[in-house]
């Protein structure tokens, strides 16, 4: 019987992965519900074309654009919070979460339910709820089945090794468009120079955290919690080709590493074959001798500091992960609007980080915690932003 | 309790890596018996130095210079096939089985009992008779876990996943003192220049494969029986650096490459491990970021033809394989010996297995009848070699 698929982000980068994967096996798989943010004539066509049983459009005010669009498919919808709830909430085999921030937390965290694979993309989950998210998987019997290339990566070269014999974990990282870049042409580069990435092509909002490194800090402290790493178990390799993703080292001095060419179809069918391995076409497998090389460095944080706040943020423990996320999610949209030039984004995430961290004494204990805390933090970020915070300039 | 390691081959490169992991690991490991071929001095100062119970010389006119040498330890010895099968014999917990060439056919066979770990360096085990091997193995329980790097990075990489889900493994080449040359200089090569090889310590017989390549055409053939892969399911990937050792890739595009520094430490250590990780020393764990480069070559068959013998071997069957690997054994050793130029290493080989390979419609049943096969191609091949076979000048 084909397994069922919910997608939610559905019209995003790693949305559309997930769909061509499903054509490419149409016996295996049906699209149960889909969701999206605001795209509504894109999720209507994505819902017809793969006769999902419901769509749902986060943003409540295109919920009569999600409507005409579907008019006649006799495909059920809704918009708004809850709709996104109903569609998590129907009977589904995998939830493919890939929501693109903290918005992407409650459906996570509602997918959660017994006998169902979550593939997670949405790294906020695991950053701002890690320990909540992981124990309520264990309790109700749903499997996490990590879709970051690195994650995923790292998830299949551990394979059935006990966590005891990992020294460390390594995700690599591109570099992203400004790996070269001296620190004061980082300082004011501009939007579109931060939105080139050289080897994926992703949303607005991960390809910005690509470019200061934040996407890789949050990776880090995602890792940590899918795997239960130590702070000091993880680190990071800069390896411009992205074509090893995660390397897990062992005590004994061996390293298994997980590659693939840089193509989210890769992980996608990974995630998808829960165990089963689906057939990647020949143009999707990798050649090493085509490639002919791969090159690595040590990260440098004093260019990219984001990194190094994060890594910080993730020894520091209890609510400084989300905190560091909400502030970097309104410093990466100030950025975009222009209203922040690059460095701001550190800075801004830093000085949110000063002023709440200290405030909390434990991580997050549930989704609604963690909301709390993200909604603090993201009106304090924003406040530091309108008091002409020296970042800005 | 301590584990009880029996050493064939205890004086050559891989014995040594043995013996280092032992001494890292007083606690976890004592000597039960060690074999060499002709190191008398050398084999009675480590059965005196690690307390083993046994010690055999292969060469029978080595036995006064043993019984001398272990004068006085209390330690028994013996010298000739009899004494070999009886250091085997002794109730073990694991085989390092690390003879070069089909001398360590015999040993390994007779290693192959209920619950004993067989950690297999001699290839030749599987290149003349792995149908038999890999078969007993099963029949009376024992475990074979490769030694080699390559196919140990393989055996780790693969982990648990099930083989109908690998599409190809890929053993890498450094590509030898030769990678480099073109095809007269390689035809011309001295013995010193073929002893030079640029990352592995090793002995004179495989030093001297590797730089001819017929070492990777026989490790291909050796993955072939361990695996259970059909020949177009094994390839080859130059690769100078020796960091990744072998490469699964998996049907749906994913791939999981086995890495380590080029010690042979570090699969001796996994495979005295038994699933059990020991803890390697600082200095063997991998720093990429320190290597800097990784690079990649399709390998040349025009170049080095003893790797494409050894394929085509594989893919025609039968005693093929066997036959090649006896020729080999002459050849090198005449071209050791000054007897014979570097390319007659290869044109001896294929005139042999053109010769020979018709005559047998079936693989080695057991060790005898390989050992039968082995022996009637050295006399062919010494016969070419004697009655000047044009490869000679």
């Amino acid at each position: 019987m084909a397994a069922r698929v919910t997608i939610l982000g559905a019209t995003g980068s790693i949305g559309r992965s997930t769909l061509d994967v499903i054509s490419e096996n149409p016996d295996l798989f049906t699209v149960e519900a889909v969701v999206a943010g605001k795209d509504a004539a894109g999720l209507a066509s994505i819902a017809r074309k793969f006769g999902a049983k419901f769509a749902a459009i986060m943003d409540k005010g295109r919920g009569d654009a999600l409507a005409d669009a579907l008019a006649g498919s006799g495909i059920a919808y809704g918009a708004g919070r809850t709709a996104v709830l109903e569609a998590v909430a129907r009977e589904t085999d995998i939830v493919v979460s890939a929501i693109t921030g903290s918005a992407g937390l409650e459906p996570t965290f509602a997918a959660l339910r017994p006998g169902v694979t979550i593939a997670l993309a949405n790294k906020e989950s695991l950053v701002c709820a890690g320990d909540a998210v992981i124990r309520r998987a264990a309790e109700v019997g749903a499997t996490i089945v990590p879709l970051d290339s690195e994650h995923n990566s790292l998830h299949q070269a551990l394979a059935n090794y006990p966590m005891s014999d990992v020294a460390k974990m390594t995700l690599t990282a591109s570099g992203g468009p400004f790996r070269t870049w001296d620190a004061a042409r980082i300082a004011s580069a501009t939007r579109e120079q931060a939105l080139a990435h050289p080897n994926w092509s992703m949303g607005q909002k991960i390809t910005i955290d690509s470019a200061s490194w934040m996407n890789k800090g949050l990776e880090v402290i995602e890792a940590s919690y899918l795997f239960g790493l130590r702070p000091d178990q993880v680190d990071v390799l800069v390896h411009p080709q992205s074509i090893i993703h995660g390397l897990v080292a062992f005590r004994d001095g061996s390293v298994s590493a997980g590659m693939a060419c840089p193509d989210m179809r890769v992980a996608v069918a990974h995630c998808l074959g829960r165990g089963q391995r689906l057939v990647a076409p020949p143009s999707r497998h990798l050649d090493l001798a085509k490639i002919a090389t791969l090159t690595f460095e040590a990260p440098d944080f004093a260019r990219f500091p984001c990194l190094r706040l994060a890594m910080n943020a993730l020894v520091e423990g209890r609510a400084a992960p989300c905190i560091l996320n909400a502030a970097n999610e309104i410093a990466v949209a100030a950025f975009l609007d222009g209203r922040l030039r690059f460095a701001g984004i550190a800075a801004l995430v830093e000085d949110t980080l000063s002023a709440l961290s200290p405030r909390y004494d434990h991580p997050a204990r549930d989704v609604q915690d963690a909301l709390e805390i993200d909604h603090v933090a993201r009106a304090h970020a924003a406040g530091l932003l309108s008091n002409s915070h020296p970042a800005v300039t």
